[in-house]
């Protein structure tokens, strides 16, 4: 097992996999701090990615997990309608994960950061008992110059989903199951928990519609999240029609006997966007970007219907 | 023990501890992303600190953790002569530390953010099994709008350093022997480790100085960082009298049989400014910043001496 040889060694790593340079960097890594040239506003958001409490080596490839530890940073800018401009990065290093472990993490986080041209500005290391990955990323306005914030819309908005919502948590417990066979019976399911994918162009055609009053990406599950993106004192009539969740969702709530929406309502990890737009700007909103569904509708009084029920439960807390 | 019981009592003692407005605050924590409000330039890095890596609970108090946690990254922000404008911070918190001792880490991290003026703008939360704190600073230039960096300095230039080097190391040997008992005997020592100060008015002067050629801060001994500091294919020279080094220093050194300057070159931790300045600019400096001290010059030919004896050992590294 080639090992790790020192700090010097791991640089030369990810200089092998991040390019130094890129557009904005003033002065590359390496220094006591990156220098950036910055538009007049960028938006920042930190995420933490850790290992057996956001992911498992058991299942996941290392490179799934230096693209997760990305891409759910990157989905967190893509819902502020904004474009990532760049990231630093911190890793916490185990001795039981040697060279081609680091060398296949740090290639599977590169190909999303050269496929979204994010360049990496710096970094630090440490020795730690887990991994753990620590990513900080900052964005900036799109073409149309908006950012998209939560809490903003109105009482009477349309709430659209880009993303299929509750089909990562059926991957999730799939995976905890089975590992990675399970697969095989849920590809897509699996598929959306180790490989999420930030929706980054749908965020920057909402910051591009007047009509959408606010955003924000789903990560802890609808029943968590959505009360942030509502506006004060409002509450959400949602509707699942069974035709609007994905097949993986309805099979394995049947097999379950859970009511489909209610695994769409409570699922995390989604990176779905979710976002209210003003019921004129729906027609435009469709044409810009079919693959957003409308999922309910904001209303003026506090607390959820769930396909005309009301629904009470709340989601999952890290410290519950 | 009280213990956290849910994310949003975590993020409302994170609210207890930081305001949440601040200059160049265009939107708060708690949405998907923050917003800044960006000069021209901005510099940006990032450092973890982990548990019994970087820090034990044993002998530091949590405050101490907090503070040293954000000190070693604003640290970095002052040898580039910058002023820290905001940070973000991640969280791996175990269960054996309950919300008194959280409450305690934050407030010694925000008694420091609050005395500098950085406002915290984003943050994350996760389980672990050891405490790590990452944090990612960023700065803006100072009134001289100059950026100090590294290997951008000339041979004939003389090195000055703004802190004691090898103290804090000496204080990281005796609370590893003694624990917090240590303290008695080696007060500033001890301090030095568990309470670095980061120098930013240092680093402020030292950009205003035209004649100051390059920067950094000695996080990991002279040894280490004085290569990534001098100009491509150039050594130094270095000369630590006696009277240079701090009392405990030679006392620890001498107690244990080691030249006293051996302890300075190889320390680490101290978070000392290391700056090289043109020798015609050496009376401005000294009349501005009264606490640097000369330890040497930059010579033309690669390699180190110490008071005029070749050295050539190497210092620490995590992966060594």
């Amino acid at each position: 097992m080639a090992r790790i040889t020192s700090e010097d060694d791991f640089l030369a790593l990810l200089d092998s996999h991040f390019p130094r340079t890129g557009q904005g960097i003033v002065l590359p890594r390496g220094d006591d701090a990156a220098i950036i040239a910055c538009p007049a506003q960028l938006c920042v958001t930190t995420d933490l990615f850790v290992e057996d409490v956001h992911f498992r080596r058991r299942y996941f490839t290392p490179g799934q997990i230096g693209a997760k530890a990305l891409a759910v940073n990157v989905s967190d800018v893509a819902a502020m309608g904004a474009i990532p401009a760049g990231f630093v990065l911190g890793l916490v290093c185990p001795d039981d994960a040697d060279r081609d472990y680091w060398d296949a993490l740090l290639a599977g986080m590169a190909a999303l950061a050269i496929r979204h041209n994010v360049p990496l500005v710096g970094g630090d290391l440490s020795k730690g008992e887990k991994i753990a990955v620590s990513v900080t990323v900052w964005g900036a306005p799109g073409p149309s110059g908006r950012l998209l914030t939560r809490a903003t819309g109105a009482a009477g908005d349309v709430l659209v989903a880009v993303g299929h919502l509750g089909l990562a948590r059926v991957g999730l417990a799939v995976l905890e199951k089975d590992g990675s066979a399970a697969a095989a019976d849920w590809p897509a399911a699996v598929a959306a928990h180790l490989a999420p994918v930030p929706r980054l162009e749908a965020g920057l055609a909402l910051a591009a519609l007047p009509g959408v009053t606010s955003c924000m990406d789903v990560s802890d599950g609808l029943a968590r999240d959505l009360p942030r993106l509502l506006p004060p004192g409002c509450g959400a009539d949602l509707f699942f029609p069974p035709a609007a969740l994905h097949p993986e969702v309805t099979a394995h709530a049947a097999g379950h006997g859970r009511p489909p929406e209610k695994v769409a309502f409570f699922g995390g990890e989604d990176y779905a966007l979710l976002a209210t737009v003003a019921p004129a700007a729906l027609p435009a909103l469709r044409a810009a970007l079919p693959e957003a569904s409308p999922i309910g509708r904001v209303t003026t009084k506090p607390g959820f219907t769930l396909n005309g029920a009301p629904i009470n439960e709340r989601g999952f807390d890290h410290f519950g």
